[in-house]
């Protein structure tokens, strides 16, 4: 009953620069967002977490952000529908074809950085990643900040969406993220973000930073494995849950 | 009988920068090698010049090369045959993905410059290419020059080769391009090319730089794109080859 | 008594792609603004235009932009102060020493396109621009916008500055330009341009797009040097206001 | 009179991307080799490098490279050399600025991996880039490795030179560098690095991997500080070399 998708992003490695604990991390989530070269990744780390993926049963989407390598995808930047539509299909298509070329297939896409900020609030931008989305396999699923522009213009596009929320990071009351800058942004406390977790997903509510109580729908949920604590918060988190009667299924299988 | 392939480099513009006159070779040419974002083109132009190519009915193929824009790919970057490999994959994999949004396919690849020069020669190379092409689809056509390494390594891969020509350039006597380097590699008056291309496609026959007769054999010719007197060099090549008796068809119904 | 320079964008070729009309452009304008290879130039293209520009006199100043080469630094990024600082400080610490390399002074420094428009309205980025500016060499002139926070702020920092204006652009009634989206942005007739600049110069003047007279001061025209049309406008802009007695002289000797 | 220096390669991180223990490192090196943005590095990245090795009153070197920070320059690239010239005076500037902005002086100039490599072989490569640096500021030190056509030709150029040597690389009796790839190239056992760098400095002598002695000058050790390893060895053979008499200065003070 009370099933959901643990994801992370994965693949942001490039060339001689190493970030994350990939090989780790895949043995605790269902769903790998692996970045797609513009903001992070390269084609050599984009073969390698996909074939690692595979191998761990784990389902992947892709991770398509801004070409920003320098700022990592986390810098806005004013782009044209036209471009952020190009932008999509290319990235996308690129991890799609290494995918599919070990014999496994595209799950869903989750914009990253900036861009999943951007397409949050604004709908037009949300319609135009979603349309590309479409246009690529309309059975791929739209991952998307939950009950943001993003879940709309993926549903009014015709896709299957998925709701994501974060246990370690504060809401506003409109549902929006605080913002990394603010402080209580980021929860560290490991029992804090599993009460949370288990209250979205058994209640889909929150309390905000206000105070205030919100609805909030979980498809899935977001862990980091930038580090080894990383690596470890998630463990326990899933094993928590796990004892809670939280059961983990990759998103296909969820939404 | 004497059906032969026409096909152009495409799709080679970036940002704001133009190279080429595509709209108007695409009249002439029976399939278009698209640039793939690393060494020219960018999703923007790469979605514009498929839909272009679609709606005049010219096959299309992915044309990767290297990762380096600063030199247009014709500088030769000593890669590793895994770097080779996945470079391959995202660079095809991202055009196929636009081809197939606009209801195409793929017909085939050929890889650009420097990386299309180093793997006529290096077998293993070549294989690496080769390889990477089949498992993304073994029904894509290998294009490499004509009687080169390529050509023995699609084979042996298990794919359908085409051999590619040049009418406008001179060829050593063991069938290698003459480097644009030395006088003479570049043949500039049409009715020589025309005769040259005769000769190659009736007789599989072509005189050498230092006047030995060589056998060559032809599946396709390629044209260049990249100014208004190439257009112009291109139409009366085409008119006149067809004067002749030859008839242009796309590669898939050549080879 | 009507001195006045005319600045133009240059150096904005990137391998073997081509913008511009550098070598002519160079015989009508007085200051050269050349890409530092972030949005536009490479370090090729940056050494033979600062030759090109010292062997016909014309001085010289660096464009620096955004990291932005797809989008010709057209796209607003957001970058913060650090990063915004260190990018101008690479970029002109490149360009000064190709320019000293041959014996020239670098001049002046001018930010390029959405960079530029952002500094023009936010004065905590135009002062870091400015101060990353001074830090490099305090005699260096800034140009920016006429009357805009990049003034302000440059004069603040304790630099020379350079009001820039438009002749072929239409100006809003608070005196920032008119978008591009918007119709009549740009006058394309030389006659109406010539009658404006003559305007600028003379009375620091100019008709706003809402038809009330805003005052503007000017110690730089820019033109364009991108297709042969803009050349032959230079050329006549230059001509004709030399029959109105302007006369055009480097920034330094200007300002 | 056993005077040397101790140079390490820093600010080799980019962006969101962190390699190397560079402050800790700094404590111990008596020269730094900046890297200039084209294989590692960026401006925010070299601007505070630049300010740590100043702090630290450690001299410091430009790092230039290929432009492939995919590759992170280790893959040779076959550029001209007027394209070798042009990226040596742009990255040289853009970190000369930087240190000049901070009060510094730059000291000296070190190629990086694959360009480091070929100009040890090529004499035309190596005089062209030593060329560049001379045209920059002609009391600069190029680094290059010790005996090679890179010290041959900086000397013809007319700068001085710095002949450098490695404690944890085995040699060829010609005194190249065993490759990477093959069996005992790197030396681990700091007992057997130590007594290598004394027969180096004190009799300009090694054993090369044949078993022949050769010889070898040596004006600066490198070592590696890209992980907490190569920080304690670093410290270990500055404290072991200062124990046999071995003094540390900055290359300036030792050619």
């Amino acid at each position: 009953m009370l099933n959901i998708d643990l994801n992370c992003d994965l693949g942001e490695s490039f060339g001689n620069y190493v970030i994350g604990n990939d090989e780790k991390v895949l043995d605790y989530v269902t769903s790998a967002n692996i970045a797609c070269g513009f903001h992070a990744g390269d084609p050599v780390v984009m073969e390698r977490t996909v074939k690692m993926a595979i191998k761990k049963g784990v389902a992947i989407g892709a991770h398509p952000g801004y070409p920003d390598l320098m700022g990592f995808g986390r810098r806005n930047m004013n782009i044209s529908n036209e471009e952020a539509r190009a932008y999509m299909i290319y990235q996308i298509g690129a991890l799609k074809t290494f995918v599919e070329g070990y014999g496994g297939k595209l799950q869903h896409v989750k914009p990253h950085g900036a861009l999943y900020n951007a397409a949050a609030k604004d709908y037009e931008l949300a319609k135009t990643l979603a349309r590309a989305v479409y246009d690529i396999d309309k059975n791929l699923i739209f991952m998307g900040l939950s009950n943001s522009e993003m879940i709309r213009a993926a549903e009014n596009v015709g896709l299957r969406v998925a709701n994501e929320v974060f246990a370690d990071r504060a809401y506003n009351n409109d549902g929006s993220l605080v913002s990394r800058k603010r402080e209580g942004a980021v929860i560290h406390d490991t029992e804090i973000c599993v009460s949370r977790a288990i209250n979205i997903i058994k209640n889909a509510a929150v309390k905000a930073i206000d105070g205030t109580d919100i609805q909030i729908k979980a498809n899935s949920i977001c862990v980091h494995g930038d580090n080894s604590m990383a690596v470890e918060f998630t463990k326990n988190l899933r094993e928590k849950l796990c004892e809670k009667g939280v059961r983990f299924k990759a998103l296909r299988n969820v939404v």
